[in-house]
């Protein structure tokens, strides 16, 4: 993998805030750090800053390679760049990894202050506003008042809407990408089970896995198994594996036999090997937990009506996760409103992860997007 | 609950048999055991029989109540006895454990001659083809040449479309419900996932629990939640759930929140509970080995042209395991060969478990076509 055309070598950051963050649940952050990285120059007015927010499994790591590690390309390389739509000539881009993360950012592996030891599962269960508000004390920091835009896919998406509601003067876009504005039940159910086996893993011991010298890996792998076939569209599966058999013929075992099982098994053990369990169980819980509209008792234009931004919802047909449906509810509740909002829904097939695709109609919209974005 | 109308107490039955059969993943089970039950009476010229094929899930116990426990009603109860679709005052109605099962039929939990122990993951994969074989024995020892139909739902409309295919002289009429002629890769992800979930328990000790007097109840736990998601449909998850909460607020911990959890939990707790989790994958894997197709090089239409029964297809709008466009795969097979076939999809919310619900248009179609078999 190469990454010619695109941000070059980056550096990740780190800031730590002192004052302590009240959040959702009740509990207070006393301090925390976030890691991030920023691309492009931010210009003299800071007028030019895009915060990029990332999904479940993503991080701060969005665009361009470190130098110590080249194949190690940021998540969404593919958008961000000297002329690419996430146009680094022109903008300034941040990338953070969220609080809770496993990235760098404090989180579940991170020293809690008051037990000196990691805080494992009583690390607080954190919500797509307080990851809100924990990036504007980085834009703080960063002198950023308001932002040129937010944007994300997915969970990412659900922090551009969240910012265009919470901090209406300080978000001039919010591009809201394969999200939706609640999850629905079947949502739901999905992350629970992926919780369960998390959570019922032997090797879990109450979050508490780092001070045993274990990790869950049987039940993240699991999480992983399931989520990947939540982010594929069927066809897209259909194309690409359909019924191929590994060796060619029925084995009459439990070992792989077709190539679907190949690919989740080896994407399940991959993710298990690198990712923090404790983390994958919090950002699930902030998805569901996820229901601006809530606050307004379900009324999701009332919500609606709080934002001052533009905006770009863009919605996949092949998205079962997600569906266009889901989007054109932001929509709906955008346009009774009034406000300025356009929609596209592109039709690619792989699902809930076409957002990452490199699709040259999908990138096309985002970039003639913000091209009319004033700065 | 009761069983008002229907076929009232039933007893299970058991046949041996001692001629080997061989499978088609090679092994060859030197004798073994079927449980049965039957509804209804045999007719002289033994014409009026209909089968009754078990999913993944099921049994012999199709319908009524046992004596001393009349809380027991037969999982499809609802389509079987006087004046039902199924009628018994017509027809001689006959349900039976598949092989590998685990309601007393020779299964994994079954003693294996060879070692004097329970089969355990030893237990030979089973495909449909060695159920409609096993099938057609006891169909031998019944005295019954040809059955009037072959109904089922789901892996049971495998079984029926299985039979009209192997068996073309013995079927006069196929009931094909909720299925499909082969498994997706999404399909056969789902069932992976499950599996996974059950060979990676630290308790499943490779298939041999037994001995170990253990039993891997979180896989099994996880792998019924998960197959619970796909049964219902997002709609009817939606219209049941929603994003209702247990106790009204959320807690912010890793219990029951949301109601869907509590249902999904329920579930999985429950068969995990009873059901063996070497059937579970067993079943699983006659699932994904499905595809009599393969046979003729992938050309469903050359294998639909082997049968000659008349055909009922049904299909349900909701149901996103088997999608009405896979039914009209089988469908369109038969059409291609001229066979006599009707097609009934069904708009009923409830997912790929509509097919045991007991709606009356859907319940209205499978009368008029058994109304008009001839005995």
């Amino acid at each position: 993998m190469t990454n010619s055309g695109g941000v070059g070598r980056v550096e990740s950051k780190r800031a730590r805030f002192e004052t302590p963050l009240s959040l959702r649940c009740g509990a207070t952050l006393p301090a925390y750090e976030l890691v991030y990285e920023t691309y492009g120059t931010l210009n003299a007015a800071k007028s030019n800053a895009i915060l990029v927010c990332h999904a479940l499994s993503g991080h701060h790591h969005v665009a361009g390679h470190y130098a110590d590690a080249p194949d190690n390309i940021g998540w969404w390389d593919n958008i961000i760049g000297p002329g690419r739509p996430l146009d680094t000539d022109r903008f300034f881009i941040v990338g953070v990894n969220n609080l809770g993360g496993c990235h760098g950012s404090t989180g579940p592996s991170s020293t809690n202050p008051a037990s000196g030891k990691p805080w494992g599962a009583d690390f607080p269960l954190v919500a797509v506003i307080d990851w809100v508000h924990a990036q504007a004390r980085l834009a703080d920091l960063l002198g950023i008042e308001s932002w040129a835009a937010v944007v994300g896919g997915s969970l990412g998406g659900m922090q551009a809407l969240r910012w265009a509601i919470t901090y209406p003067q300080r978000v001039r876009h919010s591009l809201v990408i394969a999200a939706a504005p609640r999850l629905s039940a079947q949502n739901i159910a999905f992350n629970d089970v992926a919780r369960q086996a998390i959570l019922s893993d032997p090797d879990f011991h109450g979050g508490h896995y780092y001070e045993h010298g274990t990790a869950p890996k049987r039940g993240l792998r699991l999480a992983r198994m399931l989520g990947h076939i939540t982010y594929l569209s069927d066809d897209q599966m259909g194309e690409k594996f359909g019924r191929e058999l590994r060796n060619g013929a029925f084995s009459f075992g439990y070992g792989v036999e077709f190539e679907i099982e190949s690919y989740l098994r080896y994407q399940g053990d991959k993710f298990a090997g690198y990712f923090d369990a404790n983390t994958y169980l919090l950002m699930t819980k902030a998805l569901d937990y996820f229901d601006p509209a809530r606050e307004d008792a379900g009324d999701l234009r009332a919500t609606m009506g709080r934002t001052r931004a533009g905006f770009l919802v863009v919605s996949f047909t092949t998205d079962w996760r997600f569906s266009p449906a889901r989007s054109k509810e932001i929509v709906h509740a955008l346009l009774a409103n009034g406000r300025d909002v356009s929609y596209a829904e592109i039709d690619l097939n792989s699902g809930h992860d076409s957002f990452l695709m490199a699709d040259p109609h999908y990138h096309g919209i985002i970039a003639a997007y913000l091209r009319n974005v004033k700065i």
